[in-house]
């Protein structure tokens, strides 16, 4: 368990002593749909990055489609075996025998998981290489990885999650007011929906998912046919209405829980109150809260499908397979440091209540460079004050303007500048 | 990089070959206060599971405090220290000292990290020791880790973060109109803040931590004192009055993001959108959003302090020294599945609008065992609409309720039932 790869390691283990051109590491990627092409496209992006990371380029070895590609010829020529195809057999066939041949393998296949998991373990562990399956769960949000090492010594109580992005975004519209039938066709028109969304709002694939984070969270087996579910399909919009008056949300939650000295896992909508932390999430986000005594809960979010935001999980399983992941390793490409940042900014000045005020200072303001985007004035007797949001400027220019609204002769405390953060997210 | 411990490596890599007794993994333990004595508890209680887990159990080999023990002794009889002591010195030498001594080290020093992070990262490397620090930023939230593996293959661009929790129950206390003095008094008053707050209130503390995170995600060394920061010390209440007005939100963000070719490490008090992920992180909670073009965005959250939160993520840390962790290991302690489980639920019932039907409802109910919670009626025309949520009771009762409710004839369609979740969360 060494912390650093030998310079060997770094160099694949031959016994070529030039530093360069390192042996590529090769991966053979099985199916080329969304997430395969898209893995495609990110692996020939960052492998220059991951090479200086690991010693090592990870370079596509084959890959096989539907209709071409031969599974043999890839197996013998890859290190590393991405599973894409999805569905459970050949999935499930190429995996047992890449990992019977020795080759680490990282999959996205809930189905997979959720049904074979224990059989694929054991292969995993009997053969001495890595299953890694991040890009199983909630996309690109990093619940795998957290439940089986961050959390690997804590005793933890309960997983609450929303981890199909689908019904997410059907209910956020749903809140808007579209019926179910409404609130489906706007999901497929925006691509969060497959053209036979039948898994996602009966919810069976967020119990694939809810059985693989049961697993990890509380050691105990658990087979997509053990996960009672219930879907979306029968919510009426006045169901949301209601929730709204009674301060509620309602969302497609999957739960793990200890209950009764045993484990129950079951998805189903519920409504939550505004105070949860899945509450706010809206849109085809995925999130997932996780409870224990010791940590109190944990909430990660982030985008629950799309094809390079899966891909990224996958690219970061790869990389963790490829580097003992211990120490920071060297600076690679160090940046420099710039301090004299641009932002928007919140001002906030007292000053004379008499015409003119905030024509000058806006005259200032603008010589400096600075544009208001909106501004309030109000009266406070013979004083006013002035609140206004400006438009991106640098530190320097900002410091520079500030200076010189707090010479004019009607103000009448320093001003005061607040950042603004202007992005906005989470639809 | 097996995915498994060899079995020799499982009992310690001596040469007993008895199954039982395993050798004991010894833990030098580096300070007692608030932290250390929480993980002193939390390895007590976790030992055995660790043991099953990693086929080790993890003891105190020694501990050293103010007063007493000697740090030869410690390191002399451990495999792994953990640095609880915080400060500079001695905690540099003695990590330092640790990790040429081979020893693995987890610590939770944000001030050693942020100031002394190349010298410690290098002797780690070096010596082909772990150095793991996942505590030392945003408490149990593990930002440490998902930076460093889950997105080791991204190309980050912008890390906003929460990582001061004191500084974020002032504001959030001043969001509910207390001046700062009185907010900073409330903070101390629950514990949240030090009797000596100034590397909180100052941001300083914030920019230690942005060092490190920016360090994770940008591979650039940055020292603390190369991060600018503010403070929340000069806000007014009437600052946060005026953000509410205009739809925003006050907190005291760390940054680290790409800007003009380079990188921009700052932590100053801004406003942000109410639809900021971070925008309804309140009270003493810490949260980090990554932003990536492959990701979109990841947002975790948390608590960002408390003895035994801090001390499970050292424990976290220590697990993944024990462990190479790669694979789910084979199921531990399997519990029972449970499929009756309790919950509150929303029923709704359009029922005819005559007098009794309430009362009528309300028997079948109560025979169940369900007990209403709170109830609205209105009137549609002929009918009425029937909205109530009840105190939770057995999935199997609630069916058993709904089929009697459905066979009453003033029944105008068929009864609905939606669970709901009756936690709340962060204060």
């Amino acid at each position: 368990m060494s912390a650093r790869p030998s310079s060997a390691a770094l160099r694949g283990g031959n016994a070529d002593t030039r530093p360069h051109p390192s042996k590529p590491f090769p991966i053979g990627l099985l199916g080329h749909g969304t997430v395969g092409s898209a893995f495609d496209t990110l692996l020939g992006e960052r492998s220059p990055y991951v090479q200086r990371l690991t010693g090592r380029a990870p370079v596509l070895a084959g890959t096989l489609t539907r209709s071409q590609g031969s599974f043999e010829e890839i197996l013998a020529g890859s290190e590393l075996v991405v599973e894409l195809l999805g569905g459970i057999e050949p999935a499930r066939e190429y995996v047992l025998r890449a990992m019977r041949a020795g080759r680490h393998v990282v999959t996205a296949n809930k189905q997979l998981l959720s049904q074979h998991g224990e059989e694929l373990f054991a292969a995993a562990a009997e053969n001495g290489v890595q299953l890694r399956f991040e890009a199983a769960v909630a996309g690109v949000v990093p619940v795998v990885r957290v439940l089986a090492e961050s959390l690997a010594g804590a005793h933890l109580e309960r997983i609450h999650g929303i981890v199909n992005g689908t019904t997410n975004f059907i209910l956020s519209e749903m809140e808007r007011g579209s019926s179910y039938q409404e609130a489906l066709a706007e999901t497929q028109r925006q691509g969060y929906a497959e053209a036979d969304p039948s898994d996602d709002v009966s919810g069976r694939d967020a119990a694939a998912k809810m059985a693989i984070l049961a697993r990890l969270a509380f050691g105990t087996p658990v087979h997509l046919d053990e996960v009672p579910y219930e879907g979306i399909e029968h919510l009426q919009a006045d169901d949301l209405q209601y929730a709204r008056e009674l301060g509620l949300g309602l969302k497609l939650i999957g739960t793990a829980e200890r209950r009764d000295g045993g484990l129950s896992v079951r998805v189903h909508p519920a409504f939550l109150y505004a105070g949860h932390p899945l509450a706010s999430v809206r849109g085809p986000f995925n999130a997932v809260t996780v409870e224990s005594d010791a940590i109190t809960e944990i909430t990660m979010s982030g985008p629950g499908a799309g094809g390079r935001q899966t891909a990224s999980a996958v690219l970061g399983d790869v990389v963790s397979v490829m580097r003992p992941p211990c120490v920071p390793p060297p600076p690679l490409e160090p940046l420099a440091l710039v301090r004299d940042v641009s932002s928007s900014f919140y001002l906030h000045m007292e000053v004379a209540d008499r015409p003119g005020v905030l024509g000058e200072v806006a005259n200032v303001l603008g010589d400096c460079g600075a544009s208001i985007k909106s501004v309030v004035q109000r009266g406070l007797g013979e004083n006013a004050r002035l609140v206004m949001v400006i438009h991106p400027i640098s530190q320097s220019r900002l410091d520079d303007a500030l200076q010189r609204i707090a010479e004019l002769d009607f103000l009448r405390s320093a001003p005061r500048a607040i950042r603004v953060i202007e992005e906005e997210f989470n639809v």
